[in-house]
């Protein structure tokens, strides 16, 4: 376990692992402290997030380039996913929802927004590869908008109710996957050379673990992972109360911040050495995934746990905040280069949706 | 007739006429049988549409330049216009409506979309002239936002009635037909050379037609195109109920995808030949010319054919539709390369807008 | 005065200034003329705007280029700003936001539009460099998105009342005037070498004035727009029912295109000698300071003035006008070409809004 515990001594977000032990602990002595409980597994999921990352890049680096990629890009978002399963479960639809939605908004905003201001404040300006920005840009554009279609486009009424929402939202989850599993196809086999810079996402932060560390703390954080997403969900609803936070603001702000920590340290991180390629292609990449693999797959496992199938029609608000973080993360990356007031700008944007979702909670139209 | 006859040899999509007798003979002697009637219609006009195009490329090539240009321009989507004059004649204005929306996002989204897969499944990565399909996309945008702009500003309520929404709607097509105009000016005479690609449509496909075969082909044609739209009209909502279709859905996809078959052929041969700047141009540029000119004049003919004057506010599902049809293919042409991959995701948001509208069929909004 | 006199014989606008003593002459002798009242104060603004323009970058060319950059920045819409701080002591709320949205749409649709014509009636193809292009309709974007997120995406009912509303537009009014900080700290200090083309703004139309005469002019112009706008204010309700104009289109329109009248001047000399570039950054950063400065001042200042705040909701037609703006303006500058019909484009469109505007006023959905 060597390599492990010298990564927790060198890198200050590991230290707070220390916060798994405790939320498990205060959830046995103390199972009504909502929002203490709430606190704990925020600080507690991310650095699990971060090992979660980092155990899925040694184990596909291991197994080789066809079945490496396809494990990054199905266990890039593990921890959205599973904290989602926990929603699912609790029948917390809303949550479930805003997390998706969340996500992406995140993603596109603030990750590609704090790169660009981080970058910016070392270099004056950044020149990044135009063409590898399009292409993940148009492929996050495109899945959003595949993701959001029926929402936007359906003139659905209560009268038709939920047989026919849940009858377009099955047909949309089996396109989406489709388009994922040709999306793979593209990146990993007919056209993996325009994606090459994705592949070195983790190398730069940490070396390669040995398989069976990585495989054993893949299994074990993800138990983690889950145990502590348990608590999360059952503590958000009292603790979003106490706090002034509707379900909404949690899943689209906090589970949104909280699962993409570890992507956004490894892209930061590369925006400050000037490798803007790298955040973008994080931060688009994965967005794309939330709407076209994590979506369905939620809808789809929405069939077997929980107590009834979600659907994937978002509230008005969140199909127009998802276009806009999409249409403007696709403007800003179509021109190559950046500046640290671009940076602020979507970053202010980002704050202005978070401040109204938390003084004007989505009402009765989400379902 | 020699030409004609080799060209039916050697081109399998008109051995398809052989259904324009077959289904005039059932209209006689079946009158009621209205889904065979349906399906028979709609496989007459595909071959007799391929036809129309051929002749009016004919035609326009004998008259010179700008004659022929405008020939070309202006019965480029004949098929589309005499088939909504039917439905207009028959009072159907949902039919009418949404096959002009549907012939935008059916161009702008399945005939790109199309082209760029088959395009790409041939060739690697496609890289085709920037300036000229920016052009057409700027074009496009604006034609669809002039068109969409009543219908999406308007803050329409029932009181108000149908007085102003008919004075709107004829502000509105004296707008786009002097836009149209000025179109014409600036693609035939100012500024020719900018367009130059696009004037070659048809060569590729067929030879060049004597005048008096072309002339008298484009004649007939458009007789029998005329004849079988009424039998299309007269047996589509019938035949729509039985095979589960909204007015909505036939008009949108099905009359789109028939109308526009003839130059879906030549766009995707384009494609296949690398030669991506011409399916771009006739597919953004038969968009454009729907919103310019085929709307207004049908606005402007219903007020002499029809039961009552048709005013152009759609309904709020097909503005989102045009509006993320429209945007989309500006973005993706904008980038000037294409993979097989854009082509396929362009395919799947026109398949989840045409399962959306089967399974949710626009309700009393429309008017 | 030698120069202010000379100003005036040679600049046809400035011979206007002869409607100023009459509208003050005919409030004093008829106040009940309103419609007579209303034409003279529009007609008397626009020679104002001029003067105030030239006199505020004469002040800011000797004050040296922080400070001058910072008058120039805050200054520039100082018409508008007083126009709708007459209309918000008056308590005409959907006047002062009509003429927010109805700025960030002249000058984004018909400053821009009209100087691409008229450049590109003179020239046939106009280059023009696209980075600066890029940046001012990036900062534009994000400006507008900013401004109109919470009404796009604040899902308010009437049981939350005005209580929540008011909370959102001060948290919103905060988050714009940072913004606008750091923009000004981006163009005038950070990156000011990116910006350079814009300050050169007024050089070309006049020649720059004493201080003396600069800083008498800008103040005593003050008064008389403040004095003039009075009495506009003052008349438009029962003017705008006489000529058919609903408050909405008064402000959207006409208060917009009075308002912006020199600067629109200077724009569309810059475009006739092929100098594009000054033209769209003059368009484009005026509208981002209406949305980054003007807009929330208004809001702060409305706890000042005026019978009670204001908040920030636009009714959901201007939302998609300022939206549909925007985003056509950063695609069409994106190219960095333009030829006259692109102009003639923008124009329609905005044509379009006017129409629209004129023929459906907003309803009761606006505050």
């Amino acid at each position: 376990m060597n390599p492990l515990f010298k990564e927790i001594r060198h890198s200050p977000l590991l230290w707070m692992l220390v916060f798994v032990p405790t939320v498990l602990v205060v959830e046995i002595i103390a199972p009504s402290a909502h929002t203490s409980l709430f606190v704990l597994a925020v600080l507690a999921i991310v650095p699990l997030a971060a090992l979660l990352s980092h155990a899925t890049e040694s184990v596909a680096e291991k197994t080789g380039d066809a079945v490496g990629g396809l494990l990054n890009a199905t266990l890039g978002n593990l921890t959205e996913l599973i904290i989602a399963l926990a929603a699912l479960r609790a029948g917390e639809y809303m949550l479930v929802k805003a997390s998706i939605a969340g996500a992406i908004v995140t993603n596109s905003l603030f990750m590609l927004g704090a790169s660009f201001l981080l970058g910016g404040l070392r270099h004056r300006v950044q020149d990044y590869n135009r063409a590898s920005g399009r292409l993940h840009a148009a492929l996050l554009l495109m899945a959003t908008i595949a993701l959001l279609a029926p929402a936007a486009v359906a003139d659905l009424n209560l009268a038709q109710g939920e047989a026919v929402s849940q009858k377009l939202s099955i047909g949309l989850a089996i396109l989406l996957i489709s388009a994922y599993a040709l999306s793979l196809l593209f990146s990993l086999r007919t056209h993996k050379d325009l994606f090459v810079s994705a592949n070195h996402d983790g190398k730069d932060a940490y070396g390669a673990w040995p398989t069976g560390l990585a495989v054993g703390t893949l299994i074990i954080v993800t138990i983690l992972v889950a145990l502590v997403s348990e608590i999360f969900v059952g503590s958000v609803q009292k603790a979003g109360e106490t706090l002034g936070m509707s379900p909404a603001f949690v899943g689209f702000i906090v589970v949104a911040l909280v699962g993409g920590a570890a992507e956004m340290a490894v892209a930061f991180s590369a925006a400050r050495k000037n490798r803007l390629d790298m955040s973008v292609s994080i931060a688009l990449g994965s967005a794309s995934q939330i709407a076209l693999f994590v979506a369905p797959v939620l809808v789809v496992l929405s069939y077997f746990i929980g107590p009834k199938p979600m659907d994937l029609l978002f509230w008005p608000g969140a199909v127009t905040m998802v276009m806009i973080a999409t249409v403007t993360s696709c403007f800003i990356t179509n021109s190559g280069r950046s500046a640290w007031f671009i940076g602020a700008l979507l970053i202010f944007i980002y704050a202005i949706f978070a401040m109204t979702l938390y003084i004007v909670p989505p009402g009765v139209h989400a379902h």
